[in-house]
């Protein structure tokens, strides 16, 4: 493309993750031939969302008010805060209908050699959340080395404000076939096994 | 996500070829978390190219002028026009660095069943062109099934204007194995031989 400003373009599709230079070009070309439309749309929702939508005070999830729906339902229980790493995850459990109680986001694991530390997934925050009238944590964290530490490290952070905290059960996936699991999966199964 | 701005913004970003929801979900996470300048520049940019970006009269190619930058460069040998698809395709020879003169994009092969017939591809448009001045017009659409019967169409269409059409060989690419090579290529190429 010839234009100096569909360079432009394509060089700021490559913001987004999973984009290179050749799927940019494909977008741009699908975008100015096929739906202009879609393409103007986009970049106005974009705009809105990139200046509007910040981070609620009390959960860290993505929200245009100081505090998000979630956190300002009184329907929910808010005696019980189940803390997850992304907003994807809190839509998953939400998805699951298990839980009715409030939610705290790392945003991130804890990864020192990326500078993400304990104020990044907001460990003071989830204390301070802590003492006014929650009485339990659910850890959701994933369970890969770095969330075992940031796990780890919370559940520290947590030992002081006498709150019970749990972790959510590891084991074999509903539908899997022992065969094929892996061996730490089994090994967490086995060891949290329970009377029938 | 519990904000109903962000799902839309997940809908807006699937108007992008190849991005589905969890992809969309995953971009709009990117951005908001680690690059909202990013995502700010994309929205500006991608506004001014949807509403600014037209075609070329001449070439149809993506253009903020009416006459694109190729058409109005006078060093450019305006006797010769090589008929291309798509932009991608006109930066692809311009990067051969073979070829010197003007050119013309179909946007599309001919395909009756998806609504594409003559008018679409400007088979009209390439005609008037050549009443102007051209001597020789090259064919470089894709060897595939549509690229075929487009070329075969055009060809048609100018064999009244009295330039001469040529097509750009087929054959072996260079660095290719003979033994790696399709019969149908292979059949091109000896067909196609040259006297050394």
């Amino acid at each position: 493309m010839s234009e100096r400003l569909l360079d432009e373009l394509v060089d700021a599709l490559r913001c987004l993750p999973g984009v290179g230079r050749k799927s940019a070009q494909r977008m741009v070309w699908h975008l100015l031939e096929r739906d202009r439309e879609g393409g103007q749309n986009l970049a106005g929702v974009l705009k809105r969302v990139m200046t509007e939508v910040g981070h609620c005070q009390l959960c860290r999830n993505f929200s245009m008010q100081p505090i998000c729906s979630t956190c300002s339902d009184e329907s929910r229980d808010a005696s019980i805060v189940c803390v997850v790493e992304t907003p994807a995850d809190v839509m998953a459990v939400e998805q699951s209908g298990s839980f009715r109680g409030r939610y705290f986001l790392t945003m991130s694991n804890l990864s020192p050699i990326d500078g993400i530390g304990p104020d990044e997934i907001g460990a003071d925050a989830l204390v301070r959340l802590c003492q006014g009238g929650v009485t339990e944590v659910i850890l959701a964290l994933d369970s890969t080395v770095e969330g075992e530490a940031t796990s780890h490290f919370l559940t520290e952070s947590l030992s002081q404000t006498g709150v019970s905290v749990s972790r959510i059960a590891h084991g074999v996936p509903m539908g899997g076939t022992l065969e094929y699991i892996d061996g730490g999966t089994l090994f967490h199964a086995i060891s949290g096994r329970k009377p029938v």
